[in-house]
């Protein structure tokens, strides 16, 4: 008998057994070790998405597993391998996958959202979606792998290069990666964040925090820069101020790279894209260079995944970890521990 | 004696006697040939930009001519040479002209808004502006070099290839020469446009051109591209509705040139720039290159500056084609001749 954490409803999570099966042509039945909760789990959790997520549903995108059985057809990988999945399938026909831009293919599979994710014992996913992990890489750690990927996507969309002054809007789990990863690729970095446990965690990484809500940040961005303004902002905020902020730090050819979700039309400063050839740059998911730029990233250190995680809970325990981080509170990153025996001695259902 | 049109206030052009100097130190006085009337030049008029344009001022910025008189130290420009004005000065020391963008200089002399203009009989000018024109070139179609500048420089922040499906928002003047630029760089094009008589022109000049009032442009976009959506599209409206149209018009990765000027934040669809990992850039003025190029476009009548022009008037009736194009109508574009005796039989005091 196998878990699975399932969304059967607005604010409701179970954790109840799950059928398993042989994996089928290029398939490969996985053994989930750790799942991460992201944003967008929350959303489902929320019911924002009832409309795309068809409940009773399997959450889950952020993982790290191992092989168990593979499926006819499939070459290169045995029962096992250390693995993450890059939880996309695109249709390849679409104007996007014809264009080579499959990642966001306009009838895009998102793994997790639109099809049953992580967040159970077995899960059987397409033997292409694998990437592999090495070896010596903890696998609770490697549950940062797709975070990472997706601030790799960012930053390689903004064209961060050495040397550049670069300011994060939001220093919530995706910010703190972008400012790692843009670090990592040689710019100085500053991470504009409201809660004071985020900007404390970002310090201790080595970066510098500053607190929109007390700070002239603009102000500050000008002493920074001398009077030049930042060569790149990401925005990760999701608030119309952020915007306004990353808009407005923003030196002259400036890019602004929007990262973060606005589910409605915002008011932008349009006046100044033309006055100072300002460049806005939407950037969506990750393909497949950036998912193994981020098991690098995460394996040599460069990302300090552990310190990111801020608590790892049994499969049994998803639903209130949901309802803790619902309620905001100073948590960075959750996993959810898969793994049938680790909380045997806390009286976990397994 | 020589005239001088002048903004002197709101809604008022004064034609009048101009005191004309010696060229100075890297300076030479020019005879202004024929002078453009442009949108600027209009909110100057409205009275729109008193808080930067210091009246009395002579205005002007799209014009040919010939040299009359070099000053001390200008080599390689001689009497009676046919030149355009490039009408920028920098300082070569804020951060944009550092990082090498000195079009979009921080502290920018826009000759014709910041300083006197061409609107004049004699103007004197930094022989660094002077762009030297073929002789075969007639003057009054080299009076249309400076917005097809604007318009190569757009077409060039927007990268427009080969191939390429490009949507132009707005079919004034600048709009209709961004679309003969790109169809110069191999794109196919559409222009959207209210103006019935700017359709025409458009169709006129091989163009073809949708009506937004009448026509569901993003569904005409979306049949004339196979439901893969428009590569390029340029906001040249400076309308609220346009931007949206340049926006839903994109297909994926799709880029848009925001060429209009927008003095108020506009409602922006963030979320399709992160979905269809769009790009937005801003697009101002041009370079040297930019009007260099914009000669030779002119001269080889890949833009047929001919067609653009609606009408030439004599200096002396500049306020009354101020007022004419104030109140819209079927004009593109409007010469003014600022040749001594161009116009001796029509009465004008010159
Ligand atoms: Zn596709
Ligand atoms: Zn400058």
């Amino acid at each position: 008998m196998t878990l699975a954490v399932r969304y059967t409803a607005a604010r409701t999570l179970t954790t109840a057994p799950a059928e398993t099966r042989s994996p089928g042509p290029g398939e490969v039945e996985l053994a989930p070790a750790y799942v991460g909760i992201c944003g967008t789990d929350l959303h489902i959790f929320h019911g924002d998405m009832d409309a795309r997520v068809a409940a009773p549903a399997v959450l889950g995108h952020e993982m790290s597993g191992r092989v168990m059985r593979v499926g006819p057809g499939v070459d290169g990988w045995a029962p096992g391998d250390a693995v993450t999945v890059m939880p996309l399938r695109w249709d390849d026909t679409c104007p996007a996958c014809l264009k080579g831009h499959q990642h966001i293919c306009q009838n895009l599979d998102f793994i997790g959202i639109d099809s049953p994710g992580a967040m159970q014992q077995r899960w059987t996913v397409p033997a292409s979606t694998l990437v592999r992990l090495p070896d010596a890489l903890a696998l609770d750690r490697a549950a940062l792998v797709e975070p990472t990927a997706v601030a790799v996507h960012d930053v390689g969309r903004a064209a961060v290069r050495e040397g550049e002054k670069v300011v994060v809007v939001g220093g919530g789990p995706v910010g703190v990666l972008i400012a790692l990863v843009a670090r990592a690729a040689g710019a100085e970095v500053r991470v504009v964040e409201l809660s004071a446990h985020r900007r404390l965690l970002a310090e201790e990484l080595g970066l510098t925090a500053w607190n929109p809500a007390d700070d002239d940040v603009p102000a500050l961005v000008r002493e920074w820069t001398g009077e030049a303004g930042a060569d790149v902002a990401f925005e990760v905020s999701g608030a119309a101020g952020g915007v306004d902020t990353a808009v407005e730090v923003l030196g002259v050819r400036g890019r602004l790279c929007l990262v973060a979700i606005h589910p409605r039309p915002r008011e932008v400063n349009l006046h100044r894209f033309f006055w100072r050839e300002l460049t806005l740059v939407g950037a969506r998911l990750y393909d497949r260079s950036d998912f193994e730029r981020a098991v690098a990233l995460v394996a040599d250190g460069t990302i300090p995944a552990d310190r990111l995680i801020s608590k790892v809970v049994p499969l049994t325990e998803a639903p209130a970890a949901f309802e803790a981080l619902e309620g905001g509170g100073d948590v960075m990153k959750i996993l959810v521990d898969c793994t049938a025996d680790a909380y045997d001695t806390e009286g976990a259902a397994v």
